[in-house]
């Protein structure tokens, strides 16, 4: 471990969260809204603050995976307390924890929400609730990495730490290259979703906050009927943004060099179209009767289908009332989530994969014993590390749900409403069923529950294993600590 | 594969499950019930025409891992289908579905019902339904094993497959002679329950049926209030017997062999004793109020929570009408089991012990990446085989379950009753929640839903495995047919 180091890039996060928030000033300026004071005051206070504790450099270089994973829980641990003050000072969210578990959601991409009237909110309140969630689908530490010159040891660690999926590649040679790279596709295709908006006559905050909301897969929206007042025009758009926005930015990168056969072929992707067309015409047959036309039916079942995968979390309807089958549907499909690599949540398509030719592999030695066969994935031999990873993945994201299903549980609502509570923050998708369906939101829960649900959703974003590294490092620093102790006396 | 040697073991499956058949016969003399020729002549049946099968020998002795798991398949498969002629002939369960639905659900020790009135049974049909019950708890080949001749090569391929646990391990040098054993506590454990029975003045025929349920964690009663109308004697020795067939069988040959420091000590039962004790704890505190006195709401807790962690699934009180932390409680034991060795089912304690120890040592792998730890488990180092079993079983358990889920689903009913149906008869405990409560029964599902959830049952007496292995010989054998026919034309 190397805290020296770990401290500075922490600076360093401070002082670009001062940065993030300048956007929403501009906007409070627009509005002539007062809080905008809250945010500026803020926003220098990080820049200056975080600053100078830059100036304090690392005396080693070293830099571990083990670094990596500290550092990326460490991050989001922090930029989630930061983001949550300007909630919380300028009144909008005048409960703390409240403004705390809003902003992770935000972070996380989650969009699960504990505001009971969202339109009660100022504009540049509403505007920095969006733009977490675009800063947080592609990674705060690799924009930090894209705009900082940090060494490329140190660069590999953090993007593998926090991008989504098990395994993750440099795209092109240099690490910060590829950061860079992924946020000008990120930024390139938020724009594009932005203007089909305006075209589509929505209106121009709407628009660019729900471009944020949808590039991050998170599902922040700014009007309490989510997107159930927009028109079938803007709701096919937005429903194509977000499955864009659930494809790993490793396709896209495919195609930006021209290798159209391999982003065709890529094998994450022909999943992830066939598990939304099964999904959709599941949930489309169970709902029909319940709309005039085949055609909302359709717009309905593939929205929400879309909108639940890629974790996004937006309600184009009521999807509480629809059939058990829907409903399963739909709770499955959370857990399934987008293509790794992408900004969507959930376990994964290409976990998924992995275990599912694992199972295969593992079979077929019954008959062939001796025979070892490789696995592919993507036309790209599976590791043994990155198998591993998986199953490890797998045990200890199953271990975390199950923990946090009982403590919830110890609050007392239904066991609809607790599952799918925990489900959805976990799978970083927004709404659950029951009382945390849709139409509904957080606020109702305890203090300890929103930290837990909050807890869970920075689980789900960073995949588990980085706040587990943590917490086994911090265990470990205080035994150390203690068998020095017991030694020296 | 070895087909004809397949066929011939499976003779011998199918000339025993007619000598199974002959105490029912004895109980319908007793009490003069004419369901009792229905038996007789299916049972004559059975042993002439299985008998007259085992006449051909096969020409190859060759046994290999896969041949072990697709005769375990075939013989739960057969022997679930013969067993259920009985309860059809004797117009004792008129529909033909019905009947397997309920004979699965006693060979895999599940005991859940589509019985609406239980003691309408004839006598014999009650003594058969426990009965299957006691054979499935210890193994029906198991039991073949103990007293047929089959080389030791054959004997230990069927018993991996057949007992529960992802590892086992011969208790003395011999296959047969470990069986015999295992049989032999079995027996003596079955007596002394019986004996403890009577003593609290239970009729005998209830308490040999309770034996029987009891001692292969199946949970069929003989009324229709389960074990809620019994004085709280019995229902301590109940609990105690349920306990204690959880418990690795293992356990009882080291203190057989007077090893009682290594029975003490033995990891599994420690981590289940802990597990059990937790749970039971939490219950209790939940349920307090609803009783008049602390020792009824201990006993019921304890029950309960011995009753579905053993999978065993009786029910000493309307559970479902309990707060929803107890439910959750429940739930999550029902999915965790008993110890592996035991006659219970659920995933086991061994299960989850081994992929904790693997998740330590793997995070331990970002400190120490150059060191590779082994993994203990009772004593004994954790071969990557069995480790590789473990997560395999993992990954197949979940997939099964969710297609299951999803199958179930389609029926309609509501999210928690689904749920706990697939939930309850995958883990073989038996009553689940809501339509599939502790009060009622499975008599409402359609036909092929009762299909679907006897599947379930088998998958999870076989430990999912058995079925994989025949379903990808068939679809193997299928291919290689299609390929010969190709290359004939």
């Amino acid at each position: 471990m190397n805290p020296g180091m770990i401290f500075y890039i922490l600076s360093w996060v401070g002082c670009f969260s001062g940065l993030f928030l300048l956007p929403s000033c501009i906007v409070a300026l627009i509005y002539h809204e007062p809080q905008g004071f809250a945010y500026l005051g803020v926003a220098a206070f990080y820049i200056l603050f975080g600053f100078l504790l830059t100036r304090r450099k690392p005396s080693s270089n070293r830099f571990t995976a083990q670094d990596g994973y500290v550092t990326v829980a460490l991050t989001w641990g922090l930029i989630s307390l930061l983001g949550s003050v300007p909630f919380w000072l300028s009144r909008d969210i005048p409960n703390l924890v409240d403004a705390i578990f809003e902003t992770v959601s935000g972070f996380t991409t989650t969009g699960s929400t504990i505001l009971q009237d969202i339109e009660a909110l100022s504009h540049c309140s509403l505007f920095w609730r969006s733009f977490t969630h675009w800063l947080g689908g592609m990674g705060i530490l690799v924009f930090v990495m894209a705009v900082l010159p940090l060494s490329s040891g140190k660069n590999i660690h953090l993007m593998r730490a926090e991008s989504t999926g098990p395994s993750v590649e440099k795209l092109v040679p240099k690490v910060r290259q590829t950061a860079a790279l992924l946020y000008l596709i990120y930024v390139a295709l938020t724009a594009a979703e932005f203007i089909l908006l305006l075209l589509g006559r929505m209106p121009l905050f709407e628009a660019i906050t729900a471009a944020f909301a949808t590039a991050g897969t998170g599902g922040f929206a700014v009007l309490n009927t989510s997107m159930a007042s927009y028109s079938p025009y803007l709701q096919y758009v937005v429903t194509v943004f977000m499955l864009l926005f659930g494809v790993s930015f490793n396709v896209y990168f495919l195609i930006l060099v021209r290798k159209f056969k391999s982003a065709f072929f890529y094998e994450e992707l022909r999943w992830y179209l066939t598990v939304i067309a099964g999904a959709t015409a599941l949930v489309v047959c169970d709902i029909r009767h319940l709309f005039p036309t085949f055609e909302e039916a359709f717009r309905q079942g593939f929205f929400q289908v879309v909108s639940v995968i890629t974790t996004t979390g937006y309600a184009s309807t009521d999807y509480d009332a629809w059939p058990v089958l829907s409903k399963s549907v739909l709770i499955l499909i959370m857990f399934i989530g987008a293509c790794a690599g992408s900004t969507g949540g959930g376990m994964k398509i290409s976990r998924f994969l992995v275990a599912g030719k694992y199972l295969r592999a593992e079979i077929s030695r019954f008959r062939h014993p001796r025979q070892v066969k490789a696995l592919w994935l993507n036309g790209a031999k599976v590791s043994d590390d990155l198998l591993r990873s998986v199953l490890v993945y797998l045990v200890a994201y199953l271990l975390i749900f199950v923990l946090s299903l009982m403590l919830l549980t110890l609050e007392g609502h239904d066991l609809v409403t607790n599952f799918t509570a925990v489900a959805t923050t976990y799978n970083n998708v927004g709404p659950g069923f029951n009382l945390v369906g849709p139409v509904c939101n957080f606020s109702f829960f305890s203090p300890l529950s929103k930290l837990l649900l909050s807890f869970d959703m920075l689980a789900g974003r960073l995949e588990v294993l980085p706040l587990v590294v943590l917490f086994s490092a911090v265990v470990d620093a205080a035994s150390g600590r203690l068998r020095r102790m017991k030694a020296e006396r």
